[in-house]
Formats: structure tokens, sequence, C-alpha cells
């Protein structure tokens, strides 16, 4: 908080030169900046508050819920993944927030998101009061140059949570549905892949794979939601004048910031569960690698 | 949440090779680690959440509970030090933890004191419910390479302290007692030096500067409490042998290691309110700066 | 120099642990990495070696002749563009060398930059033995994410270099056939724009700036020659896929690598002085951009 | 070499926003910079410049008179340790020189070294002319918090030298005066240790390695002369006022800063083979540690 007296002191004290030894990581310009953050020992922390396995919904909710308070207060957020207990969030490759400070967007994002997920715990487990040690997340600050990189490190995601998921599934219906212990789970699924987890969960157990839901699947895509494009668009990861430009982004008039500003702010903020990998989801949503907001859909 | 699937996983996809363009900062070793961090926007939600002006007794003993928090649930902390809306926490300068990695030690700071603030909200203000913008937190971590240098930082902390309070309290006198706006308040003490504000606040309104609280003119100092040092002893600021060492720490034994951490987390986190410009705070308490436990205090 | 002794030797001494103090910075992945040299103190040295004015031929050939040099022995550097006392060296964004740590990369450039520069020196300046103290270089390094950033870059030096040689031109035509000191010169160009040096350059010396030596007006380039390609091209700066491609380099077959680091070797290095700005230049050489070696010119 | 244009221009041209893509590494404030420059490929280098084997004194009075070169160019030096083809320099804690910029300090000691080496390289082999590839070298600066850990890294770099030319007066006898070839030499030392070796070139050849050159043995020690301190003193590794301080150096008046310098300037450069782990060394030289400069010696 900055505070008023600041305004006339000229000098402080003697002990001022400490400051002399703060640095700053100020991120590379013109490249895609990513604040992933991360459950410190939420393995304790979930069998202490006993989230359901392999995936407790109301988790999984309480993360997404967060997570959209985090797109709220940061409106240079183009994009947010979660899986898990882990969130990405992802700053357009023009954004200027705190100077691209490495240190001010990475604590800003871990505690904006920290303080919604306590302040909203009780909203999704009402029936499990929160006891120290309390949740909290650890988070990194990571820089991408291209689109592909970005689009890349996304995809990395997506492909881990299936992974992960189809190897979770498996392992508690082992455990929960075939009377194994953790080890003997682990033991059994030592080697296999991913067509063998299918055929266990399927042939003893009945379960489908595919009729899991999409959220555990997929994990939750997060991003402001305008009219989307429809037609059929050129699909491909080349860059475009939107996206790659000349590293000089045009700045916007002053007037046309604020009308852009205001329209991000009013933009509803979508989750889903759906591929990221493929075009189709960067095609028809051009704002979110375009940095530019769309046109507001028309309220039903 | 390291998840058990990662195991067995040998590859994972040809997206996993954008994990390279991570990148760690490496506090440099054998030097003090001060995390600070600060109230995003606390000018308007204090506002928002009517904070008593200038100090709001229930909102600083929120903040020093929250350090609590974090002192308990990170071991390797040995002071904490609090002034309005920001928190100070020093690691020593032997500590390993997270291998120094920057973003790990200030987002794992900046989370856990967000947890505990929000968590602890309800408590400090019973009848003032959170709501959007929720409270958070932005933080950074910066390296004192010798003990003198790491005293400099906190004392330069206790005397802006000290510098804002003053103005502060005489600032928010004129405004609540005086009858003034804060344009003219702001303009009535403009040049004045701290003999002004003192008489101001004497002579107009009766109030005793030194008589103010100890906690709005020191701030919180936050450190695990053992038995203290009561002999008379040398002051000096020099270095001593577990201070300045040769920076390459005997490794303490296991068992020892072990033992030391137990002592640790059974410690009592006290919250003063006193000077720590001086040596005596430091030499009563060398525990502090040699970074080894001592001896627990005996229970009343 | 790895000396032998390192093969066998376990343990060193208990100073060891020093080497934990070493910090590196892997640049960014994907990114193009200029290294950029300055003279140090070349107002000095080339006013005591008596270097012409405005420009001294036997210099530039000199600084252009140690950038030869530096190609030759770091065939991972795409492009060298040199103007004055300093010279950019360009490395491909997807150069491995040295793991990309920025202290190898501007060292080493740095180095065999001045290793050429003071070993050649009696060659182009045979009548003027070098004193000291020596020229000496300090250098550092860039990272530009885009294509269109990094031949901003280069732009940007070509840019200044016409400004600087212009002003320079006009300003020694004062003083050397005008017969002005250097504060009149200085005071007669205040305010001048491009149009009045030009002006005053013809009209009171009979000097058509456009009949300088390109070397002056243009700096210098410096290149693998290999042969052009010559028909009409897209010559848009936006990404090929040579050039933007996915950021994960498809790596080359150990026999393609070294067939490719062997015609690397073999090229000319090619000193030109013109136009880097348009797009022509870059069209015509895709392998400066690419990366990949082109087909060696048919000797004459 | 700054330019006269640039006092004049206000802007440039709309290339020059790639500057804000530069980033400088600003050391610590209060730490021991220490720069370690390493020969380039000197195995090959060495081979072809039929350096003596295990050590050429030519190369190594190379390396010094480099060293001093560096030494007198650069008067923040306060110390330089040199053996084979590496050399380390040290910047005073208290150092401001470039503002402490990582890239500066080590590309121009780096680059100045570079300088000297190839400039007096004929006149230490006035019969071998050097040939491309040139020599070259690549450095790295490491900051250390304290004296002890300042004085611990010099300790390493002694006890290296120690510990490889014993490894290699043995090998290299085995090889001229055994008749062996290089395998047959690593195999007959691999798993020795010192007394062994002792023994080996004692038993074998006559040789008493306490009789080979300190230069060999103890590597190079280059510091400014002034009048050594004679009597006894306290030898101890503490921290005294004028090394360890309050980190917040008493800024020189103008005048003594001035004074001081030319000193400075004035000093011989010492070169000397001798112990620098022991405490002898800097209690009678206290002008390295405290960066003060000493009173010169009478001339005789």
């Amino acid at each position: 908080m900055p505070r008023i007296a600041f305004r006339y002191r000229m000098a402080n004290s003697k002990y001022e030169y400490v400051k002399a030894f703060e640095r700053s990581n100020y991120l590379l310009p013109n490249s895609w900046i990513v604040v992933r953050l991360d459950g410190r020992g939420f393995h304790k922390f979930s069998a202490k508050h006993r989230f359901e396995k392999p995936n407790d919904k109301r988790a999984l909710d309480l993360m997404n819920a967060a997570a959209i308070g985090v797109m709220k207060e940061l409106p240079d957020l183009i994009l947010g993944y979660g899986v898990s207990d882990e969130f990405s969030f992802v700053f357009h490759k023009d954004c200027s927030l705190f100077e691209r400070r490495e240190s001010k967007l990475s604590t800003t994002v871990v505690s904006t998101f920290t303080s919604y997920y306590v302040h909203l715990w009780s909203t999704f487990f009402p029936d499990t009061p929160l006891s120290p040690p309390l949740p909290s997340f650890d988070g990194r600050a990571v820089v991408y140059p291209s689109v592909s990189n970005l689009r890349d490190y996304i995809s990395w995601r997506q492909v881990d949570c299936h992974i992960n998921n189809l190897y979770n599934t498996t392992f508690w219906a082992l455990i929960q549905h075939g009377g194994m212990d953790g080890k003997e789970a682990e033991k059994a699924l030592m080697g296999t892949v991913s067509s063998d987890k299918n055929e266990i969960l399927f042939s003893r157990f009945g379960i489908n794979y595919n009729n899991e839901p999409e959220m555990f699947k997929k994990g939750s895509v997060v991003f402001r939601e305008y009219e989307q494009v429809l037609g059929p668009m050129s699909a491909s990861r080349s860059s475009t004048p939107a996206t790659e430009g000349t590293g000089q982004a045009e700045p916007l008039s002053k007037t046309a910031a604020e009308r852009e500003r205001k329209t991000r702010a009013r933009a509803r903020i979508a989750v889903e569960h759906i591929d990221v990998i493929k075009d189709d989801f960067w095609v028809r949503r051009p704002w979110i690698l375009s940095g530019k907001a769309g046109k507001l859909p028309k309220e039903n």
C-alpha cells in the first residue's frame, strides 16, 4: 500500500541503501509468459481433507472457481489451464503488466489464486472445515518466444492430464473395486500402456474410459467468452499478423485501450473441458492469441 | 502434487520439450534471503472494508496471525517483521530450502501468508465479510551478503514504520480531530520534520506520540521463542563464528538435524513490538542469527 | 584446458564447495542471440593511433578482418554486422553452442575478436605499432524472440550507421575544410536534419554524400557465401517453416549434421556493404535465417 | 566509442525499440567478484605451438605478463591468480566499476587479457609465429559474499594447481624419461595418491618434487605492491572493520579517491609464486582485502 507519507519525504535513513540490493528480472518482451502454480503438499492435504479418489469433483470445481477469480482480477491474462492441483495462466506476449517483472507476476497470480481458493473453500466443502496446515501453492513463470511453443506448452499439460488420469483411474479401480492395496495396484500397472489400462478398466470393472467425465479427461480451460468465429477458417499454426506481428505492437490509442479494458472486464469467464491440442479451439477464439477483446455474445 | 503416475512413465509426449524453457534463479549461497510481501491495492481494500485510520488494530493483528502461520509452516524462517500491509520474512544464510530457488521461496511465502490471511479474516473481522476483489499480496526475494546488511534492512523497515506512523498519526488527527480535509492536512504537514509533528499532535490535540501503542510505533517482530540470554554480552555487530563462519557450514549429523527441526517446530512463535535497530534484541536472542535452535523456555 | 589429472580424482579439497557459487544464465531456447561488442575507450585509442577522421579505412578493414576470424572459428554464427568500433554477431535461434550459456557465448566472441584484432593490427597499420593501453572490447548478449525483432535489430544498427556517418562526415568537413574547431562545428550542426547536412556538404564543400564509400554509409555485413537465390521470391517478413518452425527443430541425423558443419566451414566469408533493412538481402540468402548451409558457389 | 553524433539526436528510428530487449545482470553489492578465464582449446593450441610438457615456462610467463596488463588497465582489481591456461581476477566487494554489470566486467577482463596475450606473444615465443586458430579465452564472473568464501576460492585454485602439477609432472616423467606412452602412464598412475607420485618421481627418476620450480607448484599470484606489514599480527580469518565493515562503505572524499586512484596506478604489479592458503600472505598485505592503497615502497 503506497503510503501518503512517501510523497514528501526526501531522504529517509542511513539504512535505505539496502534497497540497492533488490534485483528484478524483467521477462523478455514479445514473448508469452506462463505462470504455473502447484499445490504444496497436496498429497497430504487432500488425504486429510478426504478428497475423493482418483478425482474429487468438488476440489476441481474449487480450483476452477479460484482460476475464474484470478482471470477477473487480472484482465491481462488470456488463458488458464488446470488439471489436478495445478493451474497455468498465460499472459499475452505484448503484456506490460508490472513491467513484466517476474516476481510481481508470479507472486500476484499465486496469491490471488490462494485467496480465492481459501475464501471459496466452504462453498465447495461445506462440511469439511479447513485446518492448518492450510492449502498453499508455489509458482514459477516461464517464457515462450513463439505461438507454437506456447501451444505446445498447453498441449503438454493436456497430454499429461490424460496420461495421469488414465493411470489414476485404473490404479484406483484396482484398489476400490479390485480389492488390491496400493503396492499391488502399482505392480499390476507396471509396464502397461494406454490400451492395457483401457482393457483392464473395461474387462475387469466394466468402465469405458471414454465415458469418464470430460473434466477428468481433458482438464479445465478458462478464458474470456466472446462471440465465436463459426465459419471455416485457415487452421494453421503459422503466424498471422495478429499473433506474430512485428514484435513492435501498435500501441492502441488511450481511448481504444480503455474501451478494450472495459470489454475484457465485462466478458464472462468460461470454463470448458475440451481439446486444446488441435487447432479448432484456437481458430474459433481468435481473441485469445490476438489479445484483442472480441464482441461480447448476446445475452439470452 | 507429485502424482503416482510419474513413477513409471519414461517418456510422455512430443510436447515435453517445452520444459526446457524453464529457468530457475538459485539465490547466492551463504547469504541472507529476505522475502518481503506487500498488500496489493490495499488503499482501496482497506477503505472498502472500513479499516480504522491511521491504524486498524484488527488488521495488524490479522497480519501478525498470518505471519505466525507462515513461521509455523516454514521452520527455515528465522524472523518476520511487519508494518502496515507489508511483512518481511528472513531465511538464514545457510538455508537450503527448495535449493534456494527464488520463485519457489517467494511464491511459497506469499501463498502461505495469503492463505492464513483469508482463513483468519473472519476471526479478526467477524462483522465484515470479505468480498471480491479479495486481498492479495505480491512479493520479492532480496539477498543480503552480510549480517550488517541484513540488520540494516530490518532497521530500514523499522525506521520507515516510525516515519510513516508519525506522519499518518498527525495527518489523521488533523482530519479526524482538526476538521481538515485530506488536502488541507497534506498542506499543513508539508515541510514539517519529526519535532514539528510531535508538537502539532501535543499542542493541538493533546496527543503524546510516545504514548501511542508500541505496535503502531515499532511494527511487529515475529520469531521463535527460546530461553533468552540474560547476562551482559558483547553487543557488537562484528561477526561471531556462529554468524559469519567460513561460509561452509558444518553439516549437522542426521540425528542432530532432526532433533533441531523438532525443537524449532515446538517453539512458540513470539510477536513483539520492540526495537530491532539496537544490538540488544539480537544479543539476547543469539539463535536468530546463528540459526541454531535454543533451549525451549519452561512452561509456567 | 581440461587437464588429464581430472580424469582420476574423485574429490579434491575442502575448498571445492566454492564451485557451488557459480551461476549460469542459459539463454532462452528458440530465440535469436546477438552478441554485440564495442571498443573500450576507442575515442582515446583512435586519437593515439592516429585514425583518420571521420572514417579510417584501415581501421574498418581491420574490424572486418577480425570479424571474419570470428565467423571462421565459430561456425554457429550466421551473421555479423559492423560499424565504427562495434560489431554484432548473430547466433541462430536453434544454436546450442555452450548450452546457450550467456557468459561463454559473449566472452568467447569478444575474446576471439580481440585476438584477431591485435594479431592482424600490423597488417593494417604497418607503420603504427600498438602500445598500451592496448585495444580491448566489451560485449553483451541480447535475445530476440522473432525474426522480425532480429531484423529490426540489424536495421537499427544500420540506420544508426547512416545517422552517425552523415553527422560525422559533415562535422569533420566543417573542421577539415571549413576551418572550424570542434565547438563551432557542433554548434553549426545543432538542430540540423539530414537534408540540412547533405546541403552543407554539397554547397559548401562540393561533397555529394551519396558518393561516399558504401562501407562508410552502410557498414559491413559479414556472412557465409553460398549460391544466391536469384529468381523472384516472396519477400515478406512473415515466417516461413524454415524460420519460425515449431520451436522444436527436427534434429539432423549425425551424418547430416557433420556434412552440414563441413560445408559451413568450407564456405567463404563474404564482407559486403549493402542494405540489410529491405527484404532483398535476406530473400536472396535464405541460408542465413534458415541456419541450413546452402550450396557452395562454383570456383571461378 | 561514444560518438559525437549522439549528443544531439533525440530520436533515431522506429527500430530503436529493440534496445528494450537488453538485460543486465547487476552483481550483488558488498560481495567479492571473481572473473575466471580459461584458454579455449588450449590442449590443441599448446600442441600446435609446441609448448613444453608438463609446464612451458614461456607460456606461463606470457600468461603472467598478460595478467599484469589487465591489472594495470583495471585499477579496481585487487588480485590475480593464475595456473596453467587459466587466470582468476578479483574485484573488491565495494567495487562499482560498470555499475557491477556482469557482462561488462567479464568481457572487459577477458578481452584485455586476450589483447595482451596476443600482443606479447612474440616476446615470449620469438621463434613461434601465431597462426589461426588464434588463442582465445572464455570467462565467467562468480560472486562470493564473504572474505572466507573468497579466500577459499583462491585456496581451491592453488590446491588444484598442486594436484594437477604433481600428476602432470609424474605423468610426463613416465613418458619422457620412463619410455611409456600416454595410456601406459595413465594406467601407472591410476589410483595413486600424492605420496605414491612423489615416490615414483624420486625412486625412478631422481626427481625431488619439492625442488620443482615454485611457479609450477604454487601458480602465480599477481597484486599491487606496497610496503609490507612486517610485525607480528593477528592472523585470523575473522573479519576486521576494513574487510567486513557495514556493507555501507564510507564514500571517500573526491580528492581522497583521486589520490587513492593515483597511488594504485603507480604501484608496481608484483608476480609471486607463494602460498595464498595460509594467513601470512594476506596479513602482510592488508591493502588487498581492505581495498585501500598502501604506501609505495621506497625505490632502491
